[in-house]
């Protein structure tokens, strides 16, 4: 009889197939004495280097197929091994107590992964996870057995393991690879995101997939429902295979809308953008049917590296994805470090609420050789597309005007020495801070457009960081404060002729969706792989029925209330 | 000639006397070997118990004298004293070097410092403070040398000195001293705010007055104008007496209203009524006219302690403000606990962003035991006065509701147990996050009144933690996006018949005044010194008149054009 085993949705799709058991290698480590630390060090330096070399090429294969977010993830953990903490400290550990390298990684390592997994948030414990993972890697080498190897395989399998570490997954041959299952991780965790993004059908979190599987047997895979079944039924191979069939062809209708606009039920055009990080992520935008990026977040420029970008350096990303998207509107927002995002070549204070804190435009009008060499660069960029440029975190009037003469001193700067600007560079603003939201009727009069950045706004509206578990509930996308805010904004920015935008992760989400189309919202912009079901469901609403809705829902008291109003009435969804 | 010097103004008032010159004792340390260290930590041990001893006096008589957020100083010092951190590290390296106890508590307590120093925040430098003035008193006391001593001055006299600690400003006997004048500091040091508590005219922050004057020297000292005169002409001498005799005449007439009530000039009633902090600060509040208490924080409970307070004690401390305000209204706010101020005893967790943490009510509806005991004291408690319930930190309606629902269950939980309960409770909230600006017509249905905590409020408005120097600009208390928020709720709170008070330092700013009786404010809640200011300004405003200005003021771009025009057309100064 089969067995059907739940776990956590991480990426859609159908896959049926043998299970191929990834088991971890045998890594006990011994502690040993020894006699010559000098060439315990040296052993460890090279195990060092070899994991290194590994980890570089994977980022950049990564980067090729996947963009420049996942590659981050390879490049984090680069700097674990770079980290002068970790490598200084293992040294020590050997030369102090005369003991083999495997050791002392191990128990440096142990030592800062209890320190980060004691800290309670999301945040700190995948420090955690990063450090498990490349010491392995390291270990591996020392210990002279061997990680699962990608070139193994030779068959179309279902890999099941107990957990996947990014490096696990980024190996995996998408041509054997039809799925995977894994006792550990969440809808959030690294392998989830990668396995969505290499689009390969993923269940995690089911506890106890392992010890419930034998090698080579025959298992489903419904990523849809999160649903994993060992040794199914005939019957169930066929329901799962008409299933796998349904998507595919679901799959085929979307690709359908690629080349189409986005056009509601009732005639409006609306724009559906991406959001990337890389100029890898271009080609991806463009394959999904992204109408314009609708944010290029520029930090990816400066990360995992010894010292800023040039301006050169820049100018050529810039160019690239500029160029890339031909005559596309392409949002480039300025830089936005600090809060959670830190650069080690760039000293910052201490904060005790660094999402509070000095970040984004604030440290950019505070530290503007950094600013104005970006501007120079998108400035000298503007001529190979259709640019708009965005200044992240405005509060305040005075800011926006200050980052604009800085822009304009630097236009003139260009211009003077007979470089090509474009002349029809739109300058918008990231509403991403509550009174920016509140005063957006005077902005409206000054900028070219809004873009509304719904992460941190509802984090600041409601006063709650996300990325705090205990407080995570309070982060409420639907939540009628957050949407009179919306209301607020667009309302503004139309009263001055002028669109309005969202490039935060509220913009993909179908409930959300009718609420923005009823409030007016002119562009939508989403990870690239949201943007053809959201095609989809735009052209069966209605823009006016959906405004018709919106007295209503902005009476509402709760987020509990607006959600339920719009699966039933709207989605007519079974509750 | 007579010299001047200018300074900060610390502490308003007029002084004129002889500099007394109070310099450090010689606390030159050096470091010996010792042969007995169990000797050695006896005598660190001993050192240690007279410094406690020393504290816990100053606090009792500042509790008494200033009040409790006073007295915290000095528990927050003792806590220094009891931190196993600090004093296990100083007997290990006693034992350990075999070093004299002053060595090791000078380099232990350096490290410490150092550390605290090099975090770019004011906090934790305060911190940092506290353990410099904690230290010095043990270091005395191992020295063997006399720490300045109150009952040493005879003679009225100005104290002048590098820097004043808390624990020096505490023992300024107010017979013979008349002012100070310090080298260091800034108007928020500790010393300042004891200053303006003790109301000793005081100027900080001079850099040179100490090299600048000889003992004996005769000196004036405006508090108003953070200026001090050396050597005074006799024709500077008959000024600042006549000055003197102006401020004492100010003074006196600002008491003439301390039984009067809060009248516009266009006869409206206001309430204006103290911010305190514990039992022992409804004295000053009565004597400085406080039509009620509009917010009495219950911290003070919790802290300086090793376990919860019980029932009891709450119910006491309660009763105690209560009955001392005999029928005026007190709000009572439950517990705002989590952010910046933790309990020994209670396990919180590390957070990234505290500000937008688990705090106030997001914990106390988690930890209903703590809860629930605060608000069986609050409810007995009730019987004895004029009690308003207050949550702070509510940012949705079910959390307002879930409070309020235990509240009901406790309630009925004693009147079935024959325990006496006034009936006539309001229960109320504190605006302080922007999503209950925002909603605030929805809650004003179900709350007895609002209480807009401007602090909070503003901080998360502008996204911006008020107590991180990089971005404390944008604390910015008159920006429009703020008085938007206010007039939102303050309409709200109004279109359903409910009071609408305010507590934080706003409500006592002369520049914000004008602008929140137009806004319709019920009540203002202040620190207690600020009340009689308060009331003469708004008798001679009237409140339809500011009313009138209120649509251009929230029409208005930015915080500086706000107070240019309160400054300018309201309240006429010369800009």
């Amino acid at each position: 009889m089969s067995q059907k085993i739940v776990g956590v949705k991480a990426s859609a799709g159908v896959a049926i197939g043998k299970a191929f058991l990834l088991t971890a290698p045998d890594m006990q480590i011994k502690t040993v004495a020894v006699e010559d630390a000098a060439s315990e060090i040296h052993r460890f330096e090279e195990a060092l280097e070899r994991a290194k070399a590994d980890l570089q090429q994977i980022a950049l294969r990564v980067e090729k197929e996947m963009g420049a977010e996942q590659a981050d993830i390879f490049r984090a953990h680069l700097l674990v091994l770079e980290d002068p903490e970790l490598v200084d400290t293992v040294k020590d550990k050997i030369t102090q107590e005369m003991t083999n390298a495997e050791s002392a990684l191990h128990d440096v390592a142990q030592a800062f992964i209890g320190l980060f997994e004691q800290m309670d948030n999301d945040y700190m414990r995948e420090r955690a996870a990063d450090i498990r993972d490349v010491t392995k890697r390291v270990l591996a080498y020392l210990l002279g057995v061997n990680f699962f190897h990608p070139g193994s395989l030779t068959e179309e399998v279902i890999i099941v393991a107990e957990d996947l570490t990014p490096s696990d997954t980024a190996q995996l041959d998408r041509r054997y690879v039809k799925g995977f299952v894994t006792d550990i991780g969440g809808r959030t965790s690294h392998s989830a995101i990668m396995a969505r993004s290499l689009e390969i059908p993923a269940v995690v979190g089911t506890q106890t997939i392992t010890s419930a599987v034998q090698p080579s047997t025959l298992v489903i895979l419904d990523g849809h429902e999160g649903v994993v079944i060992i040794d199914p039924s005939e019957e169930e191979i066929a329901l799962y295979t008409r299933k796998q069939a349904e998507y595919a062809e679901q799959k085929a209708e979307l690709e359908k809308l690629v080349h189409n606009p986005t056009i509601t039920a009732d005639q409006h055009h609306v724009e559906l953008a991406a959001n990337i990080g890389s100029p890898a992520d271009v080609a991806g935008a463009l394959a999904n049917g992204a109408e314009g990026v609708g944010l290029f977040r520029t930090e990816f420029l400066y990360m995992g590296r010894d010292d800023f970008p040039t301006e050169e350096e820049q100018y050529l990303a810039y160019k690239q994805v500029l160029a890339g998207m031909g005559d596309k509107p392409v949002v480039i927002r300025t830089l936005d470090i600090g809060g959670d995002k830190h650069l080690s070549y760039l000293d910052m204070p201490e904060e005790m609420n660094p999402f509070l804190g000095y970040r984004a435009i604030r440290l950019c009008l505070d530290r503007q050789e950094l600013f104005r060499t970006q501007l120079r660069a998108l400035l000298r960029a503007s001529a190979h597309g259709n640019l708009k440029i965005m200044f992240p975190m405005i509060a305040t009037l005075e800011e926006f005007r200050a980052a604009k003469a800085i822009l304009e001193e630097e236009k003139q700067g260009l211009q003077n020495s007979g470089v090509a600007v474009s002349d029809r560079i739109e300058v918008g603003i990231m509403i991403e801070i509550p009174a920016a939201a509140m005063m957006a009727d005077v902005f409206a009069r000054e900028v070219d457009f809004f873009s509304i950045g719904t992460n941190d706004l509802i984090q600041y509206t409601m006063a709650a960081d996300r990325m705090n578990e205990r407080v995570a509930y309070l982060y409420q996308p639907y939540h009628p404060a957050v949407l009179r805010l919306l209301r607020n904004v667009i309302e503004a920015g139309h009263s001055q002729g002028k669109w309005v935008g969202m490039c935060g992760e509220m913009a993909g989400d179908p409930v959300a969706v009718p609420i923005l189309l009823g409030l007016g919202l002119d562009e939508f912009s989403m990870s690239a792989s949201s943007i053809l079901p959201a095609r989809k469901q735009i052209s069966q609403l209605s823009r006016e029925e959906m405004a018709k809705h919106i007295d209503a829902i902005l009476q509402m008291s709760t987020s509990a209330q607006v959600e339920a109003f719009v699966k039933e009435t709207i989605l007519q969804e079974d509750i």
